[in-house]
């Protein structure tokens, strides 16, 4: 059986103006093969309605799981969970459920529910809550679109107590060797094993330390078997690889 | 006049797998900001040659600038090149200029230049070089997409190069607030502040720091007086801000 397909929505202009260096995805993208999630596709896109009504439409319709991050707080600039109903053809408003989390957050804290931060109760008609257990306010799945927040700590947490519950794959698997010499000299006995075995990934990634040339040479497969095979061959084409 | 947009495609299945936290799109945010291009979108893609050829078509055939990192180095797994000028209906084989760089580049080294290392010297026609002081092997321009290495000394430096010569526009400007405050104790002030001051973009980024909460308020335009306008009025309401 296939491994199901996935893809990440990143949203927020602090990515696009370079104030921000995203790491949600990267962090999710281990995740999701540790799951056997195949993720396809990364897109970062901005804060605006109908940029993110597009994406969500197409990246939901193209994979099996949509991933979405950032846009969910309480202020005026949060209108992931609005596109996102809209992009389902769904109504949106303050849900019973999410509102008594946030009034018992609050009342915990002896601090007011706000019409800001009531906000975070907005949640789209036919959606399940994903649990936050950092700071309340809970994101939501609606159809195979799971919408997380930006803050790291939140999305990792949400990431935790989501992902269990979906189905998985298998994993991808990976070795890698060290090899201290550039990639074009490695690239003839790389091609020549890619061709042997089809039925892995084999990627190079060159790199330069302290003035050294080194490439880090990665076998990929879900098949383990395949994958011990492929690194033996590799690993003896490379003898002095570490 | 509008400012030029752009895209930035990623590609390489080291991101999409987690093994590796890219970083050049964040760099050439950065980069572009500065320059006056507005970045719309940022779309990381595995290296498989139909999506390569159709993401290249939708993002450069949908922005100004089209800018690519990943995928033209020596081994079987780098086929951008090849893929970019599929997207484009042109030809693509080792150009002579491009050739003649490499040749020198290993004579010089006492180092044979390979068919694997002919490779980086595949160029589609009509393009034009982009110069790699680091490592030689040239990027290239082809009509509105500029395609650059993964590695990121090089990918830095080919941007370094590049976008001199390309047409900016306004840069984009930005200051910062910090209040030491949860998002949603500052979304109301901040909300009024967004109404009364539409001709700047203005975002809100919390963060726990030592178990306080903090929110970084953040005024972005291409307009130098509606900045300051706008950033005096939030410094107004946030006395208290750093």
């Amino acid at each position: 059986m296939q491994n199901p397909t996935a893809a990440i929505l990143i949203i927020g202009d602090e990515i696009l103006t370079g104030r921000t260096r995203e790491g949600n995805a990267w962090f999710l993208a281990g995740e999701l093969a540790k799951a056997g999630i195949t993720l396809q596709q990364i897109r970062v896109i901005g804060d605006d309605h109908a940029t993110i009504v597009a994406a969500v439409q197409e990246l939901a319709g193209a994979h099996d799981h949509l991933f979405t991050s950032g846009g969910i707080g309480p202020t005026h600039d949060d209108i992931t969970a609005d596109a996102v109903a809209a992009a389902f053809g769904r109504g949106i408003g303050v849900r019973a459920d999410a509102r008594a989390l946030l009034a018992a957050h609050y009342a915990a804290r002896g601090t007011e529910l706000t019409e800001a931060r009531l906000r975070m109760a907005r949640i789209p008609e036919g959606a399940r809550l994903i649990d936050n257990p950092v700071s309340t306010a809970p994101g939501f799945t609606l159809e195979n679109c799971h919408v997380m927040a930006g803050v790291p700590e939140v999305f990792q947490a949400m990431v935790a107590g989501l992902l269990p519950g979906l189905r998985g794959g298998a994993p991808l698997l990976s070795r890698s060797l060290l090899v201290m010499a550039p990639e074009s000299s490695v690239a003839d006995p790389l091609r020549a094993l890619a061709e042997a075995h089809p039925e892995v990934s084999l990627g190079s990634y060159p790199f330069t330390a302290g003035g050294r040339y080194g490439t880090y040479l990665v076998v990929r497969s879900t098949d383990a078997a395949a994958l011990d095979a492929a690194f033996s061959a590799l690993a003896a084409a490379f003898p002095e690889g570490q």
